[in-house]
């Protein structure tokens, strides 16, 4: 029997899930700064047997930039590999019928082009950071109101960031919306399940064969271990002291950093020298 | 045995409430437009034998100068007789030793002049319109964040406003930093039961003396029945028709606006013709 508690699980495991900010790098001015030891963590995770995917909810910029960004810090990440919310968005829109109103950073703007937007029938909000004015929430709420059937969607749901100090995150305005309009928003991106899911599947992976890591405990690790997998938090990024005495989400192991995760499943996986 | 129904209690009261804004005046440009007969009937219950209060809460501008824009109305209405919050929370203040950051509009500013708000240990917000700016809305964030106790004033907690459109109200706000600090804010204004209180020990009656009579039928009306006064909703100002399907508030009653209310009050007195 396979032996299901960490680190022994890592012989079982097909693929790994990595978060992107707090994990791989720090974001901050310019292009940020890389953790110490990720970008070898990452060419040790290439170079394995597991399949490898990046789970993100960022969402100032278009997939191909973040990805872009990364790379000049020295990762070997590549487009196709990458999870962001936005593209996820799109394909629930295409399904679903529905045209966006949006209200999310100029960065994204590019991702939604193709996006059919007239006579809105939806609201899209996102990490819009400066873009949320007075004016552009009032605008997005008169669109919800006005729809017999509000519909609103939120690209994450976090608090706040950490970036040139602490800044709110999308979560915040989302549940101003909410209260706003008497609505509950659907989240796509980190922690939905259906969001992980989908990373899942192109995979091809049971979700008890994939391993999430990630800084942030209730989005990363919780999300993660809702739809089956095990969540290992690092203690980087976003990660709190705290953390470790939540009441209710529990890390199947909580290490130093990405590094350290790494070299545990390497090592267990018997693939080091 | 007293008749406590309406408009049979109209017999027995002592004492009289207005909201005002969607009561006596609707907003608009420049002082608004005084709804037709409240004049007149501000004046009546002035000339009867019932005591009279205002009850708002409005948080634009300071009690002197809404007052005068009454007055140029043509209301017959003194500073001493109105209730809006940003007094109330200055004896809040007072009494707990605490120093706000406020997040309020301009024009509310000069209420809080004499307060002290050097190294602020608590954050007060109310509708401050354009000035829920992203970078307002972070700075009073981590104002709150940095509290070992961090609490949180709203002066009101409306949805939304209908004014030159509909606009985000206080309330809106206030779930967002809710949420963004995981506290429950302390709302000071209407339906707060403290706040009705002030006002009823102001005239020096018991609850079951007064009526309040409102546009809304949360904050007005559920909230002076809350504290065990009679609360009249009438369909002028932001009623909706679906007010009076409502799950869980049900008016005393409703009548088409304030002149038939004082009508019906002062018919019922016996002090008609």
């Amino acid at each position: 029997m396979a032996d299901s508690s960490w680190p022994g699980c890592a012989k079982s495991l097909k693929g790994v899930i990595l978060d992107l900010c707090g994990v791989l790098y720090d974001s901050g001015e310019g292009d940020g700064v890389a953790i110490p030891g990720s970008i070898e963590a990452v060419k040790r995770l290439k170079e394995s047997d597991l399949q490898l995917r990046f789970c993100t909810n960022e969402t100032q910029a278009t997939r191909e930039k973040f990805v872009a960004k990364l790379q000049r810090l020295g990762f070997d990440i590549s487009v196709c590999e990458v999870f962001p919310p936005a593209p996820a968005a799109i394909s629930v829109l295409k399904e679903r019928g529905l045209r966006p109103h949006l209200l999310v950073h100029d960065g994204l703007l590019q991702e939604f082009e193709a996006v059919e937007k007239t006579n809105p029938n939806c609201v899209i909000i996102a990490d819009a950071a400066e873009n949320f004015s007075y004016q552009n929430l009032n605008e997005a709420f008169r669109v919800l109101i006005g729809l017999e059937k509000p519909i609103l969607f939120s690209l994450g749901q976090g608090y706040y960031k950490e970036t040139d100090g602490l800044k709110l995150d999308v979560g915040v305005y989302m549940k101003a919306l909410e209260y706003a309009c008497d609505l509950k928003a659907e989240v796509i991106g980190k922690p939905s399940p259906t969001f992980f899911q989908s990373v899942l599947s192109d995979m091809g992976l049971k979700p008890h064969e994939a391993l999430m890591i990630g800084d942030d405990l209730v989005n990363d690790v919780g999300g993660a271990q809702c739809c089956g997998m095990k969540g290992v938090q690092v203690r980087t990024g976003k990660y709190r002291p705290s953390d470790e005495r939540h009441p209710t989400v529990i890390a199947d192991a909580t290490v130093d950093n990405l590094a350290h995760a790494v070299e545990v499943i390497l090592s267990q996986r018997g693939l080091e020298a």
